[in-house]
């Protein structure tokens, strides 16, 4: 089943302790896409400038994505330059030039209405709402957002996170979001009002999964090298996602796969400036890496040792 | 069969956001070793002062740990005062007052010589090398160390570290061992310098274990409530030395539950102050998170999805 992404696709300039990366293509739909499109068809919506060059749609497109939903405005492209010193979890940004997509409202074209699974990308709030107003009752969405939604349009997200079925951020704003420093408290809160499944990131840590019923922990995938995170976490969201397109299994033990794959898809991001190493990968890898992180994880159920209480 | 755990008993004295206490019990054999005696017979070596309240002992010998290698020297107990910030990970040392702990020379009791399993806690590498030379040969022997004695004492310390079977020690102390920021390759290089076995100890985010052919990653007990981290790490040493001990599975699959035991019991010391919350637990407690561990980090193996390379 395919894939609905609603985000955007942009330039980034980026600065890390091992290389410098001047105006590669990035993009939360750009990352998203190209990791979910390991698994299952996507369709894309976002915006880009009249600079955006050819041989980008063609790699976008040489991983089947459709990009009939890829407006190009007059202007220039979404510009976002960033740093991170050698605590990889956190980006300095340097500058954010919104370009096109300042004024970016996005238009689901009619073909990408019936979508099975959406996914809303990090953008304002009252535009995911009127995503979901385009589109018909997709089987499962998903949303991101950032600190700047958290607290610029409150009402507006919690609005959004009501009518998803998937919130996934990260750690920081999972406590901003709650206004709850521990993360566990942090989540309850979230799932009373409203969030039915949460994801959090947690960067090198890993990814903590809470739902009414049952609490996952995936650890990230130990790397050697990690070169730039720049996307990591819509890398994660599309395989995650990818996965649940590609099987329709939404059980908790396919939650549980999705989230796997999603950090599987998110280990190669990081060890490549933009989407380098997606462009190199293929699926044997995939399945590799998850087969470690499956071997790093085991341990056996609780041994009897006729201790008494 | 019985382990032998040489280390410090001591007052500290610990602000958290959450509250304060003062001259509580503390130490890394007081944590340890109460850690341990759910599992196994413990005999420790330490020493005290002339200060330290009967009401102490008498809680050490309630858990059936031995005491006869417990000196009691003229002078004040160790005493450390320390401040966590909301950052729990981290603790600012206020002040150290080592006083009879400064001229420590751990003597092995004959009738502790044989023990099976030892635990080298913080203390002066040269020291560790003296109390190795007291034993006959123990089946696993483990240490922990600290950044003040990786700085100031390297040389004595790489002699410990390749003469024991498990390093057990911190994130911070793994990259500064190694003097390699990246956690996996800090990893390699410690088992390239004699480390037969490592555990890296990452606070809320778990355990990593690197041996040479396998790699474990188990998360931490997601809690509601942390309300002071002292004594967490070796409580951890405690409870997965005490499993070791109790059980002789030294295998692969041994060390990774010792480590989920390990884990499970710090949980339960970091959720008061002191040994508070050990000294209300039964092992029907201690049971019940090693399963939530188990169904918080389990998922499918590699599914089969038709995908072509």
């Amino acid at each position: 089943m395919s894939i609905l992404v609603v985000g955007s696709v942009a330039f980034d300039s980026v600065e890390t302790p091992f290389g410098k990366a001047h105006n590669v293509l990035g993009g939360s739909a750009a990352y998203f896409s190209t990791s979910a499109s390991f698994f299952t068809d996507v369709n894309i919506v976002a915006v880009v400038g009249e600079d955006f060059p050819q041989e980008h749609i063609d790699f976008l497109a040489s991983r089947g994505i459709d990009l009939q939903g890829l407006a190009r405005d007059p202007g220039k492209t979404f510009h976002w330059e960033g740093r991170y010193g050698y605590d990889l979890n956190e980006a300095h940004t340097l500058a954010t030039h919104l370009n096109v997509f300042e004024s970016f409202k996005p238009r689901i074209p009619s073909s990408y209405a019936d979508s099975d699974y959406l996914f809303l990308a990090n953008i304002d709030p009252d535009l995911q709402m009127d995503v979901l107003r385009q589109v018909n009752n997709p089987k499962i969405i998903a949303s991101d957002t950032m600190n700047y939604w958290i607290s610029s349009k409150p009402e507006s997200l919690r609005t959004v996170v009501k009518n998803v079925d998937i919130l996934i951020i990260n750690d920081a704003e999972a406590r901003q979001l709650s206004q709850e420093p521990n993360l566990v408290k942090a989540a309850r809160k979230l799932l009373d009002i409203g969030v039915k499944t949460l994801i959090v990131k947690r960067g090198e840590y890993g990814v903590l999964m809470f739902n009414g019923s049952s609490v996952f922990s995936a650890p990230a995938y130990p790397l050697e090298e990690v070169f730039d995170p720049t996307g990591a976490g819509d890398t994660f969201a599309g395989g995650f996602m990818g996965y649940l397109a590609n099987t329709g299994d939404i059980s908790d033990d396919g939650i549980r796969k999705a989230i796997i794959f999603g950090s599987v898809m998110a280990s190669f991001t990081v060890e490549d400036f933009s989407l380098n190493r997606l462009k190199k990968l293929n699926y044997r890898e995939i399945e590799e890496r998850y087969r470690s992180l499956k071997a790093m994880t085991h341990f056996e159920g609780l041994p009897e040792m006729g201790i008494s209480v």
